[in-house]
């Protein structure tokens, strides 16, 4: 039984870790900490846990963490790399949900994320944790640095394509949509019911914090340099709690018949389908689970191709996918505790 | 493995069926019939599915039915009456999550359901499938009536008070409101996202065809007349799609320690949470479980107590409810396949 | 053409009396006062007012207030009575949104408002300003404390019965649903889309400060003392912005037709309608219009009586009510500038 | 008082219009036609106009509509052909909300709409209802074909922007989201609360039939063939009743200060609000108005700009434009009866 650690257990992707590994077979939570809720049992936070975990906050603390063989972070940034030092040290293998590891240019992390990083020297062997594209490394890896949540869509909406090597990259345009509860747990006026409920807009047109993620993870791709690639990101807030659709629009420099490139390219992978020619993602199929479903379109056959790839922002797209990275980590099955099928309707 | 065979697998407590015996450890679907969409693959009625069953609808029939072990109905009430006499004649076991076994009053039956049954040799026999109120029966019974969906919550949440004997039982008051989801999977105007979403609304008040099942239920409970018992029950429609909260008023003859009585009955029963004084159940924290949750107040000391029930229509209410029978029939462990944790946000 | 001040611009009362004083043929806003946002442009704030109002918010003071003719408060309970006196000196005519001067037990007040009372001296005077019940003394009036959401439509929802003289006022059970601008604009996790789409909870089931509200304005109707009437009171949130349903459960001492009695009481009221026998309150029929909409109905004819009423917390619940009471006590036709009529869908 | 003709009254455009006219000064609804609904009152249909218009459906028929100074059409494609020529020919002003007169290429429209034009002769002489637009011939005209609602956005949205020469109209990408009150009100599945709330998707992505009303429209403002212009077209659907965001990708092949070029190209419009910079619009803020608010963007300085358009597909992308014709038709003030402000919250 793996022994896992959970630091920040009180935010959404908190919550959706504790949910998952409740039910997982081969580990369990032994520690979670929150420095607000410590001493409050899980299930006091959570009713939905009610007689499944009978466990508490716990202060925050290195000493408290020892003991797990896997500690996950499910923090805003800041937090990860402030601790990640004495982890690593101690040996820990860890999961950071977080941004802290992802962006390898300190600088570029730094300017998007306006603070200075308290532990560049672990950013550069911090595994990014997208098992489709770094499996291998992430098998062996001691840091996971988990994706965020839109460029884990744009990034296995593209795989394929970019490998291809036809793909116009100066000219891709991404138009994504995500439910309120990427935004996080935090007592904002703009996340209120009263303020969404029925309304539809988009945020951070000028520039978002997923755009450098994006560009570097399809450079990544292509083995090519950041320079090489151009993204307009532009997302959106859907008046849902859960889901993120990334609407992507490319050009190719030939014709080829990406449908079946994408069902070659994915027929392996247990959490990424390919659906049928004509039948389109939607957020709701994904929902709760570890699964991105990807269609393909080209209007009118026009050349304009369109990619729409549905995923649930809080488990593929964050807690579930970091499972994954942890089932891989440990040696287990993939798929272990991660077989969640959506609520339909 | 136990062979499960779904009748009418393409409304939503159909759906529900599937959901949760895709990943039922010992047991499997082998039939699902639907008229409409037969030779349509189940994963292309419901994307949610992909990969995880492979089968396809047929034809409603005895034949494909027979090499089952378990035959759900999850049909419009007067389906299961039509074919119930061939599947029980050939031994087979029957879980219906229609409305067709609940009443044993056949000419109450036809009252509310405005038609002839067409089976009522089957009524007396059949076992009214509420686990924490029938266990022992339904274990041996061939065939279960599974509850509708409001009576289970009410009937869960009036149980313990009833048998305290104190409860004035002329004058039970629920107030009671679902998701849309109870309504069903019907092309109706009035079910449209457009006329619900944001809105709220009372139904049925003149009289609706779950009060004969409530008002039998908890004659049933008291070992009484249905005579004596008199229910004031009130539907409304929520702009959601899970999620039924009864909240019930009932007077008391003498004083008593709800909770603690509450407590104690439930306190073995896997399925059904009381919970600590001054929190309240939220349909959320039950939504795609077989919970129920419950709470219970006495406000400003009055004398007027407020019982508050939580389940998902479309679970506890309805399909995982059934599964649940299945497993007591089938002496499997009762929480088999039913450890689902609902989605926290 | 009337000078309006409102004190408390920014909060979801406030911005509704902008939305529907701006097009008031007979009023004007010449003052919104805002603490925090002091000098911003109204329409900055609420862009749906561009090119509507050019107004900017100001630090609330005495000095700013003296040149209207009518002031409104849409601040928490607490802010009006620390300013009233000063107000009522000035001979301004005042329309309270808050509790501050709606209970005349002072004691009560401070009970369930658990603060000290700091101008007890106006309470007595105040007027309640439910037009319906009070309208000529409204007119008069230089202070009306307007009704709270839920009193407004239970007092309303009751009224032809209670004058009656038929009901049994010591059981009395109001299980009312509001959607969650109710609770105001403020920043608390409890009142995120994350935490309440898709759910459906009661709340201050205990007690909640409407309640004695509630009560007294009952006894008023009934001409009787408060310790006559006992009223049970559960709230439920919605997850809906707007939107107030109240269903009643009464008894009558004898046969009554309340259908002709409330199409009778409310023939001559322009905001409240008495539906057809059949036809139940919706809450988008009356959202962001200053309409009632009541129905009855005697389920199965056993005599518990079941009264819906539905309107919009922010509207007939406040704002427009406000309005009303403005027009009353102007002068104006009392439907000047309320003629809005609800989306649908 | 001009005297107005609905046919086709119970959809959701018409439910807008009649919402609208009922307090519009100079025009009042004198017919109302419905074949399923006939005879019935408009208020039993819709709750929220009791009191307000007292009118019933009649059936459809040229004689009743001849004593109407103007007819609406607010029917599915193929009705308003089938009796134009008739109301054409009887002097009748004719406002056509379906796409029976919008497309000026038959040929077109015939494949589009998948049947044979039956009123091809009023097709050259019908005016687009673009009044930003059109607006000199709207108001001599005696057959106007109102645009529909995606389009309505798109080209406000690129108007200014196209004038200027500079865009590159051979890659144009419009990522537009609708409520879903832009399907109808019909009884339809995919339409159900049940299967959209909480979910968000694409449709339509292989070929909408607004694209050729787009494009056609397009090329109008550029005043070049259809055949310069070319646009990727992927409309979602939003779990919401009402609002339309398109969210515009084009590129310019030079520095232009688009921001300045907006306002200026909007200063005079009333209904056309271009917000200050790093303000996005929401469908929140007008909702239920004839307006729509555009935002751009140039996210990065990297040369794609972005532009972001919110209207109300039922009222700016129906409706009110609808009546905004109407007024210029009939010679009143473009803005009498349209100065509708959305709620909020």
């Amino acid at each position: 039984m793996i022994k896992v650690g959970i630091v920040g257990g009180t935010g959404y992707t908190g919550a959706e870790l504790l949910r998952v590994l409740a039910l997982h077979p081969e580990a369990e939570v032994s520690v979670i900490t929150s420095r607000a809720e410590s001493g409050k049992q899980v299930s006091e936070q959570f009713p939905s846990l009610l007689g499944v975990i009978d466990l508490a906050f716990s202060d925050p603390s290195l000493e408290s963490l020892l003991p797990c063989d896997v500690v996950f972070f499910a923090t805003p940034h800041g937090v990860a790399q402030s601790m990640m030092a004495e982890l690593i040290e101690a040996g820990k293998r860890v999961i950071d949900l977080s941004a802290d590891f992802r962006i390898k240019d300190i600088a570029l992390w730094e300017h998007w994320y306006k603070q200075e990083h308290m532990c560049p020297q672990y950013v550069e062997t911090a595994v990014y944790g997208l098992p489709e594209i770094n499996r291998d490394q992430i098998k062996t890896a001691q840091l996971v640095a988990c994706p965020g949540c839109y460029p884990t869509s744009v990034q296995l909406g593209l795989m394929p394509a970019l490998r291809s090597a036809a793909v116009d990259t100066r000219n891709i345009i991404v138009n994504a949509a995500s439910g309120i509860s990427g935004a996080g747990r935090s007592a904002n006026v703009s996340l209120l019911l009263a303020e969404n409920h029925d309304n539809y807009r988009a945020y951070s047109v000028a520039g978002h914090r997923h755009l450098p993620e994006i560009e570097q993870g399809l450079a990544a791709i292509l083995n090519t340099s950041v320079d090489d690639v151009n993204v307009t990101f532009v997302p959106h807030l859907l008046p849902t709690i859960r889901g993120i659709l990334s609407t992507i629009y490319i050009k190719l420099d030939r014709d080829l018949d990406l449908h079946a490139l994408y069902q070659e390219a994915y027929a392996d992978e247990p959490f990424v389908d390919v659906l049928e020619q004509g039948r389109y993602p939607e957020t709701r199929f994904v929902k709760g689970t570890n699964r991105c479903q990807i269609s393909l379109e080209n209007p009118l056959g026009r050349g304009q191709w369109v990619i729409m790839v549905a995923e649930d922002n809080l488990a593929k797209g964050a807690s579930t996918q970091a499972i994954q990275n942890m089932n891989l980590m440990c040696g287990l099955g993939e798929t272990v505790g991660l077989e969640q099928i959506a609520l339909l309707p």
